[in-house]
């Protein structure tokens, strides 16, 4: 493959480019006759859509969906359900300035050294805009996740150095960068702002929590529960590190701190995290991503141009500042799509 | 499948439990007409075997590999290699009095969840065994990945909250703890010791370093060379986390930091860890790992058996207080295995 | 995978079904910086579309294809290409009559058993539309293969009992069968419209040559060359068996007949169809599939209905009374893909 | 893949070649706590085995199957489930003579122009030594199937020109070719040792009927089940071709004959073959391989050495003149894994 799909028996396969079109997915493995219709898909759309709040990018792209197979009186066939949203708003010029220079943080090099080829408008496949179609299909996996009680929240826990010391859940869709603590997503607001005004921008780090999940789910090896996550939210442009449970800290902890032991109850402490050998455990996973700051900014740097030359690049444009708010759906979908996924393949081994 | 098979045109399928007769592993994608023997195979095994020192265990498994398949007159033929080691010194009679106990951070309790089903002889696929198998087949990627000029170097950064502060590359083959600083190992060691005599354990960090390594590697999307080398190494029993280059320092950076500015000699750092997009950029590529504490302790602990009463639990046994020596194999032959896969999808793209 | 997807580095994966919105498909592993227009594609979209001619069906579909992304200026970007195409003309009212019943020889009952669910416009995935899509992607494969010097050409053989006597490569694109012998085609139009009248319909048989092809191609055991060539075709709807070579002759052949010996010009026959062992030699590989009649016909025939009522059943509608001069593009497109599958396989083995 | 991995839910990767130390097998997705022991796997690898009579090859391997991993006391762990099989009575030394020629019909020319390589013992991986471990892999997929009532019977039809006439289940496995006619067996019989004798060597016919199916399995478009069986059988070195229900013949039947038409009983014919649009309908699944005539005779050929040159051949050794009788066992092993394994994929899209 060539890398745009994911999944086994839950499957999606995207496909479109930032200033294409059109952006789309194609899911396969639906179960039949669930309920589905594109007002459901698009509630997703929108807690992802540009726009949103002073802390995102002004670009508007209208995220509207199309359903354009696999629902048939507003339910799902089971056969392909594809999906569609034309790319608006699309600003080409925009890049001419930079179009045969390397952007610092982008692909733009290492896709030239791939494909030997450079398409310069705007990232190509590698634009956080293919991820408006992961956000479609993972709005399907939440459909059928939640006929057996998972729920699957992300929200941010940290923006540039200032973190959250509660965690209210209400809080969460109730300010602009997501954060679980309505004190600490003001001060984030503020920073974020503030980094904006002078051309710059910052990184942060988003917790995903997965309730109501089955014990059993993940398979052994090598399509561990906690590798399958690992590997969808190191498919998303701007994360570059995850953990699970206790995580990093688990580095300077000992055996009888870190094991979770167990009573009538259940476990009594969860610093593996809800998966132990790669299945979970029907404990609560847990993990947390750390998001990189966004490499578009405004303030000149050094950089090379196609021949070789050095050159002084400054990227125009609109950009968010931050990306976690952003981000935040765009977890929940890949996150839900796992899990989806892996309840399909228990079924297959059982049965 | 049922989590066996890892790669997709350099590909293993392992097979085999911690007490069963043998475990070993079948390579498809191997290029033809390679020198190989098993002599060089063994240098990885014996990297990774058990006993190597005071700080590993003294359990006996004596891995020595044989080819079944694959290698005539001492080169590949391109089909399946397929490699086998017996098991040796199996005491599942050490088992006994566990075999109805969920051992806390091991995996018995969510496999009996998955399977309906206890295997008490040791963690069955989910034992460190399994790890050999691996081993095995990393080291016929990093036969193939020499002539590409590619190296694949790992080393204990951090053990039982003591930091190496220099980075010594000689030095990592020279202390049993693999530590790329002399000085820190020798802290590292004595902690392990004490850790052990109380019959407690420890965790730590392994770094690993791809030098030499093309620029392009990696698929666009969900198959990031990221994604992928977190997969992998998510996919070792006691790996709770993976960072990327800056890694969850990135969280507290601004763009103009941690954007890689670029010049006439290339990349001026490295905070990208080598991926951008996904994608090779040539750079080398650097990820560190968290390798939680040993979950076999001696030190009694609360945990309920099969039929959920509470009951106190001892792990006898001989097991490592600290697995980052061990690893340290394990996670260059998952590297080398996912590099070599994308050399290869490369060639196809590209043809 | 639920079945929409097909093949390993060159990868088509199609969505759409006969009555909805539209369909298309996306494309993965398409070699970078080839030259590629919607104008080369429509040629075989062209050949494929019905309403060419007396003898087939006089239902407009203006298959008229866009890419949506993967080309660039012109050029394959070697990102995922998508082609997508409207669908027109759909008149689902059509069907009213025969909703709730299962028409013979088509897919009615089968789908309903495996969904629980009757989508009743047309046939679903199940419809010849679906292979719109696949010919669009075949289009693609092709022009890679036109690099590599390999020619696919598909013909009908046999119609309604009529048989070709003689082979005239330039006769094929000449007449409204396709048929290889022109004498034989005006006999088979003549059958075809007898039936048609009538309300019936006729099968036929077609074979397909491959030229110009590396010898090394395929893989050893499960993927062998003929292997995939007998799964590509049997996914194409209306096609009932394959056979390869001297095929099912080869059953009262012996031996010192059935071997292609060899001499310094290379194989003096051709029994084997070019492949041996499940890969190729060199020698051009010919197959040829059967194909059913029409299972639409406008004879009452006896079938139920979802409640298990004997009903009788009269499909109305515009349906092609044989299917072979439409299916020669679909089996060209499924082979070009195949073939092109496995020069990418090849590539990577030997990297 | 290079080709030694099949299926998807229910996976099997085999290894090993005819002249080195073992064959064996990996399977995935064995559905947990299913009683299995080696005696039941046993039964087919005797069907398959070679000197069962005067027709086979007097060759002697001794296929004592072992079962490495994957059951633990007489049930199934639902890890991976390996067996392997020791080779015996290997004589490479049998074919020193021709070690730098090419056979007539078998694949050491296609593999050398692969590989680059030539391992002159035996055929390496396209000899029918590794289809011992499709059967072992095929004995558990059945013992999976007893349990959902499904049987799969193959049977000779046809050797040498001469046809059953009558189909008598009980007569299978009561004579030696394994004919569904037991006066048609003495004449095949007859005709096979006239042509042994002679040094000459003939083809046949094997029909397989699967009974007790459910309908619904199968998937759309691509991995349609009469497709994936269709693969599956064409992936037997020596099979050519394959037809479904009337198969060949429907190439002059009517719509309105082809057609099975439905009453209140079900279908009243099975042209199909019990599969419509791909997927199952509840009606036997019936097919029809044909076995080329066996490429190893001892008549001297025609053929050219490893340098072009023109030489005479001979194959010396023992092989069977008709290889019929033993593949019997073969196309029921692949049968029933293609079974098995949409029966686990169908559970999987329902889920």
């Amino acid at each position: 493959m060539s890398g745009s799909t994911f999944g086994e028996r839950f499957k999606m396969t995207t496909f479109g480019e930032s200033h294409g079109e059109a952006v789309g997915v194609i899911i396969e493995g639906v179960t039949p006759d669930i309920e589905l219709n594109e007002e459901y898909i698009q509630i997703q759309m929108d807690r992802r859509k540009p726009g949103q709040s002073s802390v995102t990018t002004s670009r508007k792209e209208y995220d509207r969906i199309r359903i354009l197979s696999g629902v048939f009186e507003g339910r799902t066939t089971g056969t392909p359900l594809s999906i569609i949203l034309n790319n608006t708003d699309m600003r080409p010029s925009a890049y001419d300035d930079i179009k045969f220079m390397f952007r610092p943080g982008h692909a733009d090099f290492s896709y030239v050294k791939k494909y030997g080829f450079r398409d310069y408008r705007g990232s190509g496949r590698a634009s956080g805009r293919e991820t408006a179609a992961r956000v479609a299909a993972g709005a399907v996996a939440r459909k059928l996740l939640e006929r057996r009680g998972v729920s699957v929240v992300s929200y941010t826990t940290e923006i540039g150095g200032i973190r959250c010391t509660t965690f209210d859940p209400d809080a969460i869709e109730r300010n602009p960068v997501r954060a679980c603590d309505l004190a600490a997503a003001d001060k984030m607001i503020e920073r974020i702002e503030k980094l904006a005004a002078e051309g710059d921008s910052c990184g942060g780090i988003v917790e995903c929590r997965i309730s109501g999940i089955a014990a059993g789910l993940g398979e052994p090896v090598f399509d561990k529960l906690d590798a399958e996550l690992a590997k969808a939210m190191l498919s998303i442009g701007a994360i570059k590190g995850i953990e699970f449970g206790a995580g990093f800290r688990a580095a300077s902890m000992l055996g009888s701190e870190h094991n979770d032991q167990m009573d009538e109850m259940g476990f009594r402490t969860n610093h593996a995290g809800g998966i132990l050998g790669g299945i979970s455990t029907g404990a609560d996973i847990v993990f947390r991503v750390v998001v990189k700051p966004t490499s578009s900014i405004s303030i000149p740097q050094q950089t090379i141009d196609m021949d070789g030359n050095e050159r002084n690049i400054t990227t125009v444009g609109r950009h968010d500042p931050c990306i976690c708010p952003r981000i935040v759906p765009v977890i929940e979908a890949m996150a839900c799509m796992v899990i989806e996924d892996h309840y399909k393949r228990q079924a297959a081994l059982l049965y």
